[in-house]
């Protein structure tokens, strides 16, 4: 049974992330950490990292970016494998993410669910041999109304798969209005759609002549990001220092 | 029987409409107009409207804007009626079309065909009670990589429709990359995809609290332009002076 | 202030619909019916309807069909307005409603979603101008593992719509596996995917020469019926006595 | 430069195959086998491969069924490659293709273009990881109102590649009306839809547990299956006896 430390477990995913634990006799949370106190939740709650007195495997991390030093300080110093979860890290942070990875197992992707990893691998496969025939790539996301950034953390993972797979040749198009230009061959558009509660939806197009392939991915609810970090915790416990990501996962 | 004049005769589209014309009992191009010479067409072709001699209850035209002027005195002069189909009119040219529809009846459309012109009177009618409803709408073109405008004319004609609907109370959004900002409940967001030989594809999203409408057109050949001409020239013979559109072809 | 009683309040619909009552002053749910008790609703909760001492405007009924005979009889009785949201009613229950409706305003649909119901009305409104320009109809609907029933209710409620718009000669094909023939120009194809956690999915594509329409609606949580209930209630309370349906609501 | 014979060179797909190898440098038509004389070929057309006088390195076959064995035993004793193109084979000849593969190289695929053999591949790589985390697969298919046969022989190829990759433990489900029941977690759903002049688009869906991966391949015209024929002769000129498939070809 492997015990895990829920980082932030009294926010919304927190609680999807305990009810899954809950019904899986392989992962078991015990204890959580969060500014807020609550009785309800089946584990002790701590308000900070160091006073929690439970072992743990490993942490799963679904707090906020101002909580990230101090947790992976946490980590390294005493080499438990953290799963970070917590989206809008700083440069800084990423860096001080990548020295914890030195001393300890850090986990580390921009959509957590199997869904998209599996995309992300796709993309890996396919863009060299549809590059090669001439197919141009672009990808439209589609979020709710309140989403503030866009394109998509999600949408520029995918974008950045396929650049890989191209040597990083191509860039990346936001808007084509304004300017009368063909499209340049090694441009990827990036469209962002945004309206009432949609979870997230990504399309990845690659456009040939006179044929297109569309890869789409839709998300139903945030559960499928708690899912994949129960997952990728179960995968990472136990594993040598280094970073990490879903593509090793999902394997 | 309906004599039709063919103004841009010998290009794509002036091929594609003799094909139709020639299969239908109801019409018949009596002669047509191109600076090229082609006498594989079945029927005399002038170097300028001018020198045709055949009596014409309609003229059809596919062109190119510098046609324009001379084809608008044209028409006006002899109140011959006129299937406008040629793009990328200047404003000035834009008024004189309505000046010459005080003399005679012209036809003009952002896009010819009958799924799209259904799809406007779709959002006339839906419209209002979706945007009372709190649904947002977004609008996805798709085209080849050689278009050089962005978004496409049909997309623009699209959020028009719906932003006479809703009182012109709406702009139109096409970049949102670079600001970190909700959604404005009055924006229309218009992306524009580019890729491959795509013909043209046209997505209008309706997007509500757990629920989401798209009204998506998909041409395949521009031959439906073609017999959109051909319904609208069959339509405009006979019509007293005015400017007409595709709504009142399909009735 | 509407006064609603909600038949079958303690079902996973009676809460969403207590819950969006509460949030709304035009309506108030002054007591509910259920044989489970349930001392967490915000109002009385009795066994039975007779023994339900709360004057009501309207019922809204999210029971089973197994108690709407006599709820049919009660509401027929007392003339109270009724929404009438149970599925899975019997031809015999039908023909009640229908009586019911001589005494009372009595509403049922096969889907109480506001874009359910506005895309039936688009194809009124469009089919019979589609099918004289020779484009064929089909239907694909989408839905969860669980459900037992295929096609939908709401997809032959679609192909219903269509149907009647064009005078009743279409039939509706569920399979053309098996045999080797050319599709009838009469026939609607009606497909059923089942898969996942997929909560409701409806396409109806309108396929012309060259050119393909199509028009989706997705639902992303049952609480769009819920939604489209409460809506009905509000519409239906102080109406005369008839059969009503979703049409009405939306206007 | 190779040198291709066109085995029915004067119909719909042997004249864009003419016109495809005439912009390629790589490769050559030196002759052409069809029933009926077109002049108009930029090479000489023989009644019957016998009367061929042309050397040849590949013999690409887009004739008809009827042709196939004299083709085949033509191909295995003069040990030319071919691409058998031709659908609608029975059994029989199917066999007779095999036998031929011990003399010569022979390709044969359910759909010739690089899209669908790319989806074949993903399909291969995804479909384990994707039924190991519950998901479910159906495939949808659109074709013009004329096929006959349904689903196409392309769907069934997919569900195909699927199938292998599940070790062949699934079972297909053509209509699910007229039953009462749940969907078996190891059915794969295919569902056929026709109208208007559709070329041909199918969609592999996987639906889980709040998430949806959807594979979707659009052709735009029948020249994608031309233009793979001609990447397949290239790679097969050469190659030691065997049976083929695209998948080696786009490597």
């Amino acid at each position: 049974m492997i015990r895990a430390l829920m980082h932030g477990c009294c926010g919304k995913m927190g609680r999807v992330i305990t009810e899954i634990c809950s019904a899986d006799p392989q992962i078991e949370i015990v204890a959580g950490v969060d500014r807020i106190k609550d009785a309800s939740l089946p584990y002790p709650v701590y308000s900070c990292l160091e006073e929690c007195r439970e072992q743990a495997d490993v942490i799963i991390d679904f707090s906020n970016a101002a909580a990230a030093d101090g947790l992976l300080e946490f980590c390294a110093a005493r080499q438990i494998p953290v799963v970070l979860c917590t989206t809008g890290l700083s440069g800084e942070q990423l860096d001080k993410a990548e020295q914890a990875a030195k001393k300890t197992a850090v986990l580390r992707s921009a959509n957590m669910s199997l869904g998209i990893n599996t995309l992300l691998k796709v993309l890996h496969a396919v863009s060299g041999v549809l590059a090669d025939a001439g197919f141009d790539m672009e990808i439209v996301e589609k979020h709710h109304n309140q989403k503030v950034d866009a394109p998509s953390g999600t949408a520029l993972a995918l974008a950045d798969a396929i650049n890989e797979a191209l040597q990083g040749e191509y860039h990346y198009v936001y808007d084509r209005s304004g300017v009368r230009r063909k499209r340049d061959p090694k441009e990827i558009g990036l469209s962002a759609v945004r309206g009432g509660s949609i979870v997230g939806e990504h399309e990845v197009i690659f456009a040939g002549q006179d044929e297109v392939i569309e890869l789409k991915h839709t998300a139903y609810s945030k559960a499928i990001f708690a899912k994949g970090a129960v997952q990728a915790a179960k995968f990472l416990a136990g594993q040598p220092a280094g970073m990490y990501d879903m593509s090793q996962v999902i394997g």
